[in-house]
């Protein structure tokens, strides 16, 4: 039985995580993190007694520092066994823009870069002890096919998406580098590109439904082993270059 | 005839690049910014008729468009033929740390990976204008193996280089998007690893000297061709993996 959290928990793509973790046999805990729970309505809704909804706004070291306290209080001296770095931002722009704006690059890097950094950083302890009593604890982090820099020239090369894919790119080297520096805590991280999915973030026009993503990439987590520690997968489970 | 721009003119890597691209026949104009003008005196002993000092603090967006209009009044409706963002810092911590900071973070991905985007963009004219005559201009990001992501298991991997390398895969994500997007501008772009050297950054214990890192880099800077648009590179030539 496995404890679970997820950051940006109230829509998109964490929330169909959260949904179908919850309906996982193997999963005992699942801890759903949003920066509003008071409006997190949908998330609520899911109401099963696996379920614990924390505050936690990602760019906040405070909110950081408070969440891993509630989440300790959670799961208990069994720790964490299972991070998702999900919640994310994107900033479209043209790279010879006039008016590009160093304050929203700043700002989706603090998100998608240093937020999962912070995060694994504060939740180390947790993670450790879950990784010392059951031999292994994982980080998945919801990277994108956008940060693989080998297939820049076949996907998404049209897109004005280079910050974004910046911001994945330093997340990836943040998946690589765990899987080394915490190899011996057994502490493995593990990148994922959920597809192209209909959200707020997708939009309508995107190929795959939230469960169709969701689905298999829940399942993908939760059976992580050493074979996957530090490398890029879609979420139908093929293996993504660098 | 070529014109150059360098940031972080002043010490290790910037001042050999600047001084052996002063003695390229080939090069007319060497542009050696820095963040403080009066204190750059080694650089200033070099005083070349081709060298230009001027003021560029790379994380200041009024500073990057003051240098830029100077650097116009230099090359005059010729235009910049190489920009080499090479200032850059290291962040050093382990991943685990109780004190990691946070505020060390951003400033380690605003100086190493925002400001040459935010150069690359404000210098765009001026890089058009030489491509337009030319035929091509170039942009080389001073990036470090330490950014790549196929070779942490192998390169450094006991070094706590997660951020450095964050920063440095985040601008090697700027290069293979230059290359595709500014690809009918002809505005190539491509990372450099100078190998480990011996500067302030590097050490004293590092394996290169100044010149044996820069005579090489200068050389596969001014040669560079389509061939080697969106790549990357040691300073001896090799090609580096993502
Ligand atoms: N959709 C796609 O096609 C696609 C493709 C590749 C990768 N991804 C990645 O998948 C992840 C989820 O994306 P999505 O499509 O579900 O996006 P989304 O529908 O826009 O949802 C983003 C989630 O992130 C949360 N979030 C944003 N900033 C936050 C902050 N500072 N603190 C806490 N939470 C924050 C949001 O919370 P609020 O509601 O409070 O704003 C929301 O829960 C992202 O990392 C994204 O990059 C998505
Ligand atoms: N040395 C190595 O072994 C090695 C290996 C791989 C990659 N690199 C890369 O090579 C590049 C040069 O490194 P180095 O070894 O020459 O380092 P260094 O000796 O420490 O010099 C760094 C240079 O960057 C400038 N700089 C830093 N922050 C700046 C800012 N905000 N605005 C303007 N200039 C700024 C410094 O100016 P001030 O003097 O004003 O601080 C200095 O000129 C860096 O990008 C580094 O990551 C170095």
């Amino acid at each position: 039985m496995v404890s679970v959290l997820i950051t940006g928990a109230n829509r998109g793509i964490g929330l169909g995580l959260t949904r179908h973790l919850l309906s996982e046999p193997s999963v005992s805990t699942v801890i759903a993190s949003v920066r509003d729970v008071d409006s997190a309505k949908e998330l609520k809704a899911l109401s099963s007694p696996k379920l614990h909804i924390i505050q936690l706004e990602v760019v906040n070291e405070e909110s950081i520092a408070a969440a891993a306290k509630k989440v300790a209080e959670i799961v208990g001296e069994k720790g964490l066994d299972i991070l998702i770095n999900n919640a994310g931002i994107g900033y479209v722009t043209p790279l010879n823009a006039d008016n590009i704006s160093k304050a929203k690059i700043l700002e989706n890097l603090e998100v998608n870069t240093v937020a999962p950094l912070l995060i694994a950083n504060k939740f180390y302890p947790l993670l450790k002890s879950a990784s010392s009593k059951k031999g292994s604890a994982q980080i998945a982090n919801i990277s994108s096919a956008l940060g693989s820099l080998e297939d820049v020239p076949t996907v998404g090369s049209a897109m004005k998406c280079t910050v974004y894919g910046m911001t994945k790119s330093a997340l990836n080297m943040l998946t690589r580098r765990i899987a080394v520096e915490w190899k011996d805590d057994k502490i493995r991280a593990t990148s994922f590109c959920p597809g192209w999915v209909k959200t707020d973030m997708g939009s309508q026009a995107a190929t795959y439904t939230v469960d169709e993503s969701t689905i298999p990439l829940s399942k993908l987590i939760l059976a992580l082993t050493e074979e996957h520690n530090g490398n890029f997968y879609h979420h139908t489970g093929e293996k993504i270059p660098w």
